[in-house]
This record gives structure tokens, C-alpha cells and sequence, in this order.
């Protein structure tokens, strides 16, 4: 073992845990200022507070518990190391759809280090299944590890290269695809699958997990389990996300790739669809689906464009902010902004003699709001009307991560020489459900 | 009249509309396709299609309507020009509190000129006052002008401006302060007031409005009653912004002015608090206090400091984001940046050189997330740890907008030789509700 027993530690606490014979992951109780507490004693971050000691609860949260002089602990029980056990390999039940799971990283295939408290990738597809043995009985499943990244961490090239493995099953046949990957950037990704992988004969579920799979409070099986089944049954072919529609386990939503967002930290139910609802639920084994627009199961109309370019760049506009950087960028080689402005979709007055110089180059120049819900509309106020005839095109109610990716996508499918009206063109065309004509507004029921 | 009495109408549908003698603000009928449509003439934007009539309906919203071979057009009713109607000089209700209006621009000082269909900013405080008749039952009004802008072109300056202008007040004895805002920025500028006049002895109270005053769906009136009677009635001293709760008229929210953003375009309840509930709410007539950490009114700890610096930037992450963006800025005189990163506060791992480089050179780089609800935690996986070593410092649950504001402030306060310790320190220290300390966590609930 090449970390120490009580990682973290120091000083009198630690000596305080050495005269109990104590070692993190024993199950500990804490007497401080009269009340109790009892839990799983977590190593901590080198660099803490040193009086604190820190319980993982019943609950799977975790607590730092300030060492006094009044402070008493004992040891309730020795901890047992978590393992995952692998279940003897399925027999295959005949008549099951085939499911592809593949693997990208994330919490969703990480696990809590006992050593350190900290989560690390560290689980493949195979081990997923021996977590969630349920899954078997959903479907038969293969895996693929393709990554084991933290989704802080994937870039254009991994949006290549999972479209590629998705397209790569597709055409072995599967009947659906679902891909483990980190939340933090799950967003951009499914909106990324959405362009590259149009209208595919199959669904394409992305499932992530908020908290790790051996913590009590885990989303990472129900998650995984709702992926799986929507994968193998849903009579959709759509690229969609899984994830708590509340902070209780009984309802995952499924929300269209094009149209989510993280809009929470650290809450299970942090996965939101923007200016849409969700296009599907499932629910005590039950897909429920509620979207009518949807491309069927099977359809003949799958379109494989994985090209992206990455010189396009997301701009979020605050006040006092000198428009000279866009300007920069574009020397840099940028070829298109979206520019994430106030309201609906308002920079200020003196950015509009800069942008106008830009869109006169050929750069493209597209705006959406900061405020997420919503649809910009540049009519209604002088400064927008001046923002487009200065060149800028407002891009309805596209979430401003989607127009990023979707620029991205237009760029390297319209290649080099794309001229503004093109890109403009693709840009305000609805591909993937991510931008929907303008209607009546019925902007007082978000 | 400058103006052409069809402007932005041409080709067929203008001379079907010259035909029944038809001019913009006129009610007219229009039956198309089977459906029939009643409301005015509004005029229209000269580069918009025009194949289409764009008309005012009852309920205050506009559609365009195609107009086809089988569209019959009649007029009803002649327009009769809206006018604001001023009320006598209200006699003076001995033993009302003073409330001055001062009035900086948006929409609630604004009116559609029906010429163009476009929304200008044109109404003063007196203005307003004739409008909402009710306000001079509630509080002895004084009004000043002192902006007319749409909030997208409000800046650091004009934060200088607004706080000088409410000492001002405050030192002549005010009961409580409204200022009118644009919606746009009204979020940022409730925080940097809430930075420079801490712990006021009064109410300072920002509305707006998502909808101008002479639409029958506008939000002007109820919000502005509700924004007098907390200035003038509250027993709180809090800067706090009033706006509608629901898409209903009866509940008006009054949020913290460093806890508020406008959260959807164009809703009336576009704005909300995050990571926080609404400090009160106004219903009925009654100011209903729900939080219990305010200041209360009358305090003595009152502080005025309105120095901001500009030299700080914001900057959204992206997959693909290259770093080199932020040398660029900081080699052109920018002394500090929030980085609004992904999930629990991340950016891709080949950020962390250059992010340590700034941080070395005394460059403040903090750390926000672009999920807006929740709090950065950067000891849960190795790259927040890998930013926390490098000098990145994580701002729990701040909102990105206020981190900003913040940082200018934080920066205009402490000076040109401020270290990366002092400014740190400021940071991270609870000046007017922007910043909670990690407590037990209850994420689940938000």
C-alpha cells in the first residue's frame, strides 16, 4: 500500500485517531459539542484545514467535523474496502436487442478512491455491467472503452472520434447505442452526435451520473439502466441525454441532444432541456414518450457528417466589455463568433462599428442571450436593429453551447471557402431540432 | 409628420392596404386562410419580408401574417394616437415616507413609437408617475433623471453614477430609493450597487420591466407599485430588485441584488434568484419578509464605496478553448479574471500552465461555474485540484456576473499594488449576501 493509513491528517487530530486504532474507511462515531455523528472516515485534501475531520454519512454526503477539546471519537466498526464483483458472464437471452455500451469516462465510470476521497476514472463498460446486473436482462450488451476522460477534458476530436464509433455500430447493426461521458461537457457532446449523426436509425443515448457508483447516493445505475432500456426500445432514432428529472430515482428524463444543458453543479436532477421539453421519460420500466417531431426507429434518412472546425469561438458579452477582442481572434484566425448577449440578444452601442468590419471580412458574427430561455429577437430595439444591419444574425432560441457546436459543424462541413450567406443559411436551418421558426410567443409559461 | 403612414410596407400588400384607406394604428381586420385576425397596424422593419402584415392583438403581443392570394383586409376603427395622460400635481399626503424615483432608462421608462413598431426609451420618473396614479397613495414621490439608456449600454461608469446619485439621496434623508432600470444588465448593476452602498439605511430598490407600459400585457405598473411601497415601507436596508414572480400579475418577488438574474428573454418572470430565495415578496399590498439576515432599516453601517476597476474579464470555457486567450488579455493590462468553468468549476487540463503563469505574475484568476445553480468544488476530481495548485481560486456558489462585478470592485477598492492574497481574501469574504460558506450540502433541493 503506498498511501498512508490516515491521508490527510495531522497534528492532534491525527494523533486522535491513532490512539483509536482508527483508519480511513472505518466506520467511526464523533461526540462534538453535544452532537453525535457517525459515518466513514474519509481521507482528506493535503492542503485543509488540519482540526477537521471528515465523515462520508449514511446519506453519501460528506461532513467536516471541527475537532475541540470536547471532541470524542470511537471506532464502531473496521471498513471493509468496496469492491465491485464481477457477476458470472450473462447467458445470452435469445430475442434481446443488441445494445453497444461504450465508454468515455466521466463519474458515471469513475470511483471514489478511498485513499484520497477523490473520484477517479477508473471503471470500463464491463465493470458498469457488473455494477448494474439488471442490465442484462434489458438487452444483450456489448462494450466499447473508447475513452476515460473527464469531460472538462473532450475536444473536437473526441466529438470526431465518438461519432465515428457510434457510425462504426450503427452499421454493425445494433439496435441502439448508449455512451457513458462525463456531465460537465455533455451538453456540447450531444449537441456535437446531433449534427454529426442525423436522423439515425437507432437511438443514441449519452448517460452520465452525478455521483460516483459506489456512493449510496449514487444516480450512475438508474441512469444507466433507463440508457439502456431506451436504447433497446425506444421507437425513436434520436441522439438524446439520460439523465434525473428529479433529485428521487423513479423518473429519468430523455432529453433531445440538441436542446439540454447542465444547469446544476452537483444536484442529481441538474440536466435541464431549454426551450423544449424533455422528448421522452421512463419510469417503473415504462418508456413514456411525449415529443411528436421525432425521426422513427428504423428510418431510412441517417445523414454521416462527423467534420467540425474548431475556429469558431463563444463570447459572453458583460458591461464595460472593449469589443477588441474580437478583433484578435479573428486576426487569430477565428472564422465565426456567437456572441452571448443581454436580453434579447444586445451587446453595446459601441461594439457595432467592430462587428460590422467583421462581418465585412467574412466572419460570421451569430448572437444568442445569456439569459438561456428565451428567444433573442433583434427587432424589438434600436441596438439590435443596428446589430443587424451591422451583419449580426440572431439565432432564435438556440441555446448559445448548441449555436457554439453548431457553428463548429457548419464551418468544417461548408469547408474554407464558405461564403457568410451559406454559413448563415445552415446556421438558421433546423437540423436537429435545435432551433425551432419563430410562433406565437407564449413566453409566460418557460 | 416625418414618417410615411405605411412604413415598411410595400409592393401588393401595400396597395391592399392603401386600397381601404388603411394607415399604421389603425384597427383592422384581416381573414387568411379560414382564420380571422383583429388588432392594429403596426408598422414594420424596412428589411423584413414583405409579404407579411405585422399586427398588435388584444392580448399586447404582435404576429405577422402572410398575406396570401384569398387575404381580405378591412379596416375597423381609425387609430387614435396613444397618449400619456398627466394627473393633477398630486396634493402632498402629510406623513408619507419620501421615496425618490430616479430613473436610468429600459423599458419601464420607454414606449412604443408606433410609427416604427420599435420600443425607445422616452418616459421620465414624472412620466411614470402619471402613468401608475396610485403610486403618489403609497409614498411621497420625487423623481430624477438621471439616465436614458437601454441597460446593454450601461457601464462601470454609470454603476459610479447610479451609487453617487443614491448616497446623495440617502444623505438628504430619503425613506427608500427606486431606480428605473433596463432588464438587460439589471442583475450586474444591482450587484455593483450592492458593493458600493453596503448595509444602506434604507431600501434601494431597481425594477424594470419586461413589457413597455402602453402594452396591455406590461409589467410597469404592478412592478413599480411593488418597488415603491418596499422602498418606501420595508424595515430592511438591502439593495434588492423587484420584478413579477410569476407570469401573473399578484406576486411581485423582491430578490438580493447580488442573487438575481434575468433568466429568460422575454417572460415576465424572467428574473430569479439563484442559489437563494427572494429576500420578500409583494402581494396585495403587503411586503412579506421571508429571509432573516438582513439589514435592517435605520442601521448605522452603512458604507459607501464606489470605486470599480475595468481591468477584469469573464470568461465563458469551451471544448476547444485555447487558453493563449487569456496572456493576450493579461499582457493588455487586465489585472484579474473570472473563468466560468464547466460542472464543479473545471477547464481542460492544458489550461493549467498558463493559468499558473498568470497567477505568478500577480494576475487573479477565480473560478465560477456555468451552471449557474449550485457551488464550485474543486477537491472532488484531480483537475480542480490541478487549477487549485495553480493559483485558481473557487468562489463557492457566486454567480459568474457577480464574481465580475465583484472583482471590479474588489480591484477598484483595494488599489493598483493590491496582492494576490489581499484581493483573495476580499473575494472570498461575504460582503452583501454574493457568497455562502460551504454548509451542509442540500443540493437536491434547488
Amino acid at each position: 500500500m503506498d498511501m498512508p493509513e490516515l491521508q490527510g491528517y495531522s497534528g492532534i487530530v491525527r494523533k486522535l485517531l491513532e490512539q483509536e486504532n482508527i483508519s480511513i474507511g472505518d466506520e467511526i462515531e464523533i461526540i462534538s459539542d453535544g452532537r453525535k455523528y457517525r459515518g466513514i472516515l474519509m481521507a482528506r485534501y493535503e492542503l485543509a484545514d488540519p482540526n477537521y475531520i471528515t465523515l462520508k454519512l449514511s446519506n453519501g454526503y460528506n461532513i467536516g467535523i471541527r475537532v475541540a477539546e470536547n471532541t470524542s471519537i470511537s471506532k464502531i466498526s473496521a471498513g471493509a474496502k468496496p469492491m465491485f464483483m464481477r457477476p458470472p458472464k450473462p447467458q445470452t437471452l435469445s430475442g434481446l436487442p443488441n445494445v453497444i455500451i461504450i465508454s468515455t469516462g466521466g463519474t458515471i465510470a469513475s470511483r471514489v478512491e478511498y485513499r484520497t476521497g477523490a473520484v477517479r476514472p477508473a471503471l470500463n463498460a464491463d465493470d458498469l455491467l457488473a455494477i448494474v446486473p439488471e442490465l442484462v436482462e434489458i438487452a444483450k450488451i456489448d462494450t466499447e472503452v473508447l475513452y476515460s476522460l473527464f469531460s472538462e477534458n473532450v475536444q473536437v476530436q473526441h466529438w470526431i472520434g465518438m461519432a465515428e464509433a457510434v457510425d462504426h455500430f450503427i452499421h454493425k447493426g445494433v439496435d441502439g447505442v448508449v455512451l457513458t461521458h462525463g456531465t460537465d461537457t455533455m451538453g456540447y457532446t450531444a449537441a456535437a452526435l446531433s449534427f454529426a449523426l442525423q436522423k439515425p436509425p437507432v437511438p443514441i443515448v449519452l448517460v452520465g451520473a452525478q455521483r460516483s457508483s459506489d456512493r449510496p447516493s449514487s444516480d450512475a445505475a438508474t441512469n444507466l439502466i433507463a440508457a439502456v432500456a431506451t436504447a433497446a426500445k425506444a421507437p425513436f432514432g434520436e441522439v438524446v441525454v439520460a439523465m434525473h428529472k428529479w433529485h428521487s430515482d423513479d423518473i429519468i428524463a430523455l432529453h433531445r441532444g440538441t436542446r439540454v444543458i447542465k444547469l446544476h453543479t452537483s444536484s442529481r436532477d441538474a440536466f435541464r432541456s431549454v426551450n423544449s421539453r424533455p422528448i421522452a421519460y421512463y419510469q417503473h420500466g415504462e418508456l413514456k414518450v411525449v415529443a411528436n417531431d421525432l425521426n422513427p426507429r428504423g428510418s431510412n434518412n441517417y445523414t454521416y457528417k462527423p467534420k467540425f472546425d474548431e475556429r469558431a469561438f463563444l463570447v459572453k458579452f458583460f458591461p464595460s466589455m472593449k469589443p477588441d477582442i474580437l478583433s484578435i481572434l479573428a486576426d487569430s484566425g477565428i472564422r465565426g463568433f456567437i456572441i452571448e448577449g443581454t436580453g434579447l440578444g444586445h451587446v453595446s452601442s459601441d461594439w457595432v462599428p467592430i462587428i460590422r468590419e467583421l462581418t465585412e471580412r467574412g466572419i460570421f458574427v451569430g448572437m444568442t442571450s445569456q439569459c438561456k430561455f428565451g428567444r433573442v429577437n433583434m427587432n424589438v430595439y434600436d441596438t439590435g436593429r443596428d446589430l443587424l444591419k451591422a451583419g449580426v444574425v440572431p439565432l432564435d432560441d438556440m441555446l448559445s453551447e448548441v449555436a457554439l457546436v453548431k457553428l463548429m459543424w457548419t464551418l468544417g462541413n461548408l469547408g474554407e471557402g464558405a461564403g457568410l450567406e451559406e454559413i448563415k443559411k445552415l446556421m438558421l436551418m433546423n437540423i436537429a431540432g435545435e432551433i425551432y421558426s419563430r410562433s406565437l410567443p407564449n413566453t409566460d409559461s418557460w
